[in-house]
C-alpha cells in the first residue's frame, strides 16, 4: 500500500483509534487514509521475557486485559484506553496518569515494526532490555506522529503487578508546599509513587459542586488539592504512605487529608479528578496540555489567569494536571469564542512559554493544531534537524504531510 | 573547531574518559582528536526540578558526589565512574549495575547540547519530564557513539535517595529457577529491586578461591549464584526482601542463601562480583558483552561452553552478568590466542546470536571491534536507515568515521 502510494506520489494519513486531540489525523480530499483497525492481534504475552507482542491496531484495554490475565501489568494507561491503539500511542508517545512511575510509551517500548514511506518493512522487533548494537532506530518513530513511518507491530515491556494501592486526597496551602509534598512522598515511597495529580481550587470546586456527581471529600476553600497514589504490598505492618502524609499534616505542609479506605473510595476519587467534562457546563472549552518546570508552574498559571481575566472579564480558567511530571492542563472558557479570540487566547497562553523553556505539548503532540506554536518550544536549528530527518526518510513527503511542521519552510 | 574540520574535510574523533571497550576512540594518523576533558563544569543541581546540568566532560563520580551533597541520587552507576565522562556515557548509552531499576543513560537524559558535524550548536537542553513538541532529537545522539554529533552539555534526571539497601547472595539449582527467583523478588520488592547479578559456578569459584581475596559466603558447588540487591526504607517492621527469599528457600527455588548484615558485608559481596580481573590469572581473556532473551540464556551459555571445549581442549569460559536486564558477560581464555583464533572465537560466540534475535552488544557499543558483527543483530534494512541518518547529519562523514558501520557499503 505504501509502496504504491509512494510511487504515485499520493499522501497517506495513518489512522489508529482516532483519540488524538491535535487534529493530527484530519484528512484532506486528496489524501489516502490508511486505517490499522483490523491489525489488532495480540501475538504473545511472554511472562519470562515480560513483553507483549502485538499488532499496532490492538486496543490498549484489550492488551491490558490480556496482560493482566497472564499475571503481569501493561503499565501505560490513558483515559482513552477503550479505543486508543498501541500503534497510535507509540506514534504520539502517549503518557497518562502513571508516568511518574512507569514513564511514557517511549520508556515502555522494546521494539517495533514500521513501514517506511517507500514501503520498506523495517523489522526492529527487539525484545531485549539492553541492545547497544548500533543506533536504536525505534526512537525515530516514537512521538513523530506518523511522519517518518507507520508503526505496524510493537513489543512492549511488562511489569510485575503491585499487590495493591493507596490513594489519598490532600489539601495544600500554596504551590511551594505542593513541590515539597511531592519530594517527601516520592522519597518515602521509594519507587512506588504511582500518581501525583494536582487540582487548583477552581477545578476542585467545579468537579465537587452539583450538578457534578462527586461529593467533596475535603472542604472547597483550600488553594490546592493533590490526589496521591502509591502501590503497597500485602504487608500492612509498615505504612510509609500514611506516615509521611500524616507527618506533612503535622508540619503544615499539608493542611487537610482524606485517605481512601477501600477500592470504591479510590475509584470515586479518581472519577472526581477525571470529570473534566463537568467543565463544559460553563460553555465551550479550549484545552491546553503544557509542560513547565515545577518552580515556574504556580506563577505561570496565576499570570495566565490574570491576563485572561483582564482581556475578557467573565472568562474562566481551570488548572489541573500530572504535576509529578510537570504536566499542566488548562481548560479555558472565553465568552463569545470565535477564531480570532481563539488565536488571541493561544498567543496569550503559549507566548510566555518560550522564555520559560517550556513545552507547548506535554503529551498530546503537535498535529495540525499546535504547528504554529512549535517554534515556542523548539529552536530553528532543532526544527531544521527535524526537516533533515523527514527529508532522509520520506523525501517525497507522502507520510502525514503538513503535520508537526511544514517541510517547505527550510531555514525558518 | 568542528566547523573548521568540516570545511577542511578532516575527520574528528571525540574523546571523553576513554573507558570504552570496543576501540571506538582509537584514532588514526590523519584524524583530529577532540577531547572534552576541560569541559567538566557541574553547572547546576536543581533540587526542585530534580535535574543535574553539566558540561559533557564532567566525570561521573564528581557529578554523583555533587548530586549526593544536594540530597539526591544520580542513578546511573558504572565501574568506570572515576574516569568516565557524562558526555561519553550519553554517546555510548552506558548501563551498569542498576539498569533494572533506573534504566540506562537514555532513560535518565532529559536534554543535551550537541555540536553537529558542520559546527551547528544544537541546544536541546530540555529539563522537562514530558515534551512531545515535535521529534525528540536527543535520542539520535544517545548511543550513536559520536557518529552524528558531539555531546557538549547534558541535563540528567535525578532521583530521591533510597534510605538504605539490602543485599543477599542466593544459590540456585538451575537456570529456570534463576528466572523464577527474578520474578518473585521483583514482584515482592515492587519497584525497589536494584540489581540481580548472576554468577555461573565457574565464575563464582574463580573469584572465591585464593589468590582471590574474597572468601566464599556460600559453598562452591552450586550451579548458579545470584547477588540480589533492593532498596529499603528506615522502617524494618516489614521485610519483603528476607520474607521472599526465605520463602524461595523453603520451596527449593533457592537452595542456599547468605544475607548481608551490614554495609561492610554488602560492599564485600559486590567486590567479589566485580573481581573480574581475577580471571586474568588463567591467562589472556577475551570478553563478550551480549544480550539475550532470558529463556535462551542458560542454553546458549552451555552451547558456547561445549563448542569452545570441543574446539580447544583446555580453553575456559566464565559467565556472569546483569541477568535482570538479560545482559551476559562471557570471559574466555583460549590457549595460544592469536588473531586467527580470536576471529574463530568471535564467530563461535556471535554467529548463534542471529537466530536468537540477540544483541552482539548489550551495553559496550559497536565501535571498531564489533563492526563486523553488527549484521548479526541488525538487518540490512536497519543498517541502511542508520546510513541514511549518517548521510543526513554528517554528509561529509567527518565524525568518528568507520565506527559502528562503514558508510561506503550501501545495500549490504
Amino acid at each position: 500500500m505504501l509502496a504504491a502510494c509512494h510511487a504515485a506520489g499520493v499522501s497517506v494519513i495513518a489512522h489508529g483509534g482516532l483519540t488524538g486531540l491535535v487534529h493530527g489525523t484530519d484528512a484532506r480530499a486528496h489524501e489516502v487514509i490508511l486505517s490499522l483497525e483490523r491489525m489488532q492481534r495480540i501475538e504473545a504475552v511472554d511472562t519470562t521475557q515480560r513483553v507483549l507482542v502485538a499488532e499496532a491496531g490492538a486496543i490498549l484495554e484489550q492488551a491490558q486485559d490480556a496482560v493482566a490475565a497472564a499475571g503481569l501489568l501493561l503499565p501505560v494507561d490513558i483515559g482513552a484506553r477503550g479505543s486508543a491503539t498501541l500503534g497510535g500511542m507509540v506514534a504520539t508517545n502517549a503518557g497518562g496518569n502513571r508516568v511518574i512511575r512507569y514513564g511514557m510509551m517511549r520508556d515502555n517500548l522494546r521494539g517495533l515494526e514500521v513501514v517506511l514511506a517507500d514501503g520498506t518493512v523495517l523489522d526492529s522487533m527487539n525484545t531485549l532490555v539492553k541492545n547497544n548494537s548500533g543506533y536504536d532506530l525505534k526512537h525515530l518513530f516514537i512521538g513523530s506522529e506518523g511522519t517518518l513511518g507507520i508503526v505496524t507491530r510493537v513489543v512492549l515491556h511488562l511489569c510485575e503487578r503491585p499487590a495493591g494501592r493507596r490513594v489519598a486526597l490532600v489539601a495544600v496551602p500554596d504551590f511551594a508546599a505542593v513541590c515539597t509534598v511531592l519530594r517527601q512522598i516520592d522519597h518515602a515511597m521509594d519507587g512506588r509513587l504511582l500518581a501525583f495529580e494536582v487540582m487548583w481550587q477552581d477545578f476542585y470546586h467545579a468537579v465537587t459542586t452539583p450538578p457534578a456527581l462527586a461529593r467533596a471529600p475535603l472542604p472547597q476553600h483550600y488553594p490546592f488539592y493533590v490526589l496521591v497514589e502509591a502501590s503497597v504490598g500485602d504487608d500492612r505492618r509498615a505504612d510509609p504512605f500514611e506516615d509521611t502524609l500524616g507527618a506533612a499534616l503535622d508540619t503544615g505542609i499539608v493542611v487537610d487529608a482524606a485517605f481512601c479506605k477501600n477500592e470504591r473510595e479510590c475509584a470515586a476519587l479518581w472519577a472526581l479528578r477525571d470529570d473534566v467534562a463537568q467543565l463544559r457546563r460553563f460553555g465551550p472549552l479550549v484545552a491546553y496540555d503544557i509542560s513547565l518546570r515545577l518552580a515556574d508552574t504556580g506563577h505561570f498559571v496565576e499570570t495566565v489567569r490574570s491576563m485572561i481575566a483582564e482581556r475578557w472579564p467573565g472568562a474562566r480558567l481551570w488548572a489541573f494536571g500530572h504535576l509529578g511530571d510537570g504536566n499542566v492542563h488548562l481548560a479555558v472558557n472565553v465568552p463569545d469564542l470565535d477564531a480570532q479570540r481563539r488565536a488571541e487566547l493561544d498567543a496569550l497562553v503559549y507566548a510566555p512559554l518560550r522564555a520559560l523553556r517550556s513545552a507547548v505539548s506535554a503529551e498530546h503532540g503537535i498535529g495540525i493544531e499546535k504547528k504554529p506554536w512549535l517554534g515556542v518550544s523548539r529552536s530553528p536549528a532543532e526544527v531544521n534537524v527535524m526537516r533533515s530527518l523527514k527529508q532522509a526518510l520520506d523525501p517525497k513527503g507522502v507520510l502525514n504531510p503538513g503535520r508537526v511542521f511544514d517541510i517547505e519552510q527550510r531555514g525558518v
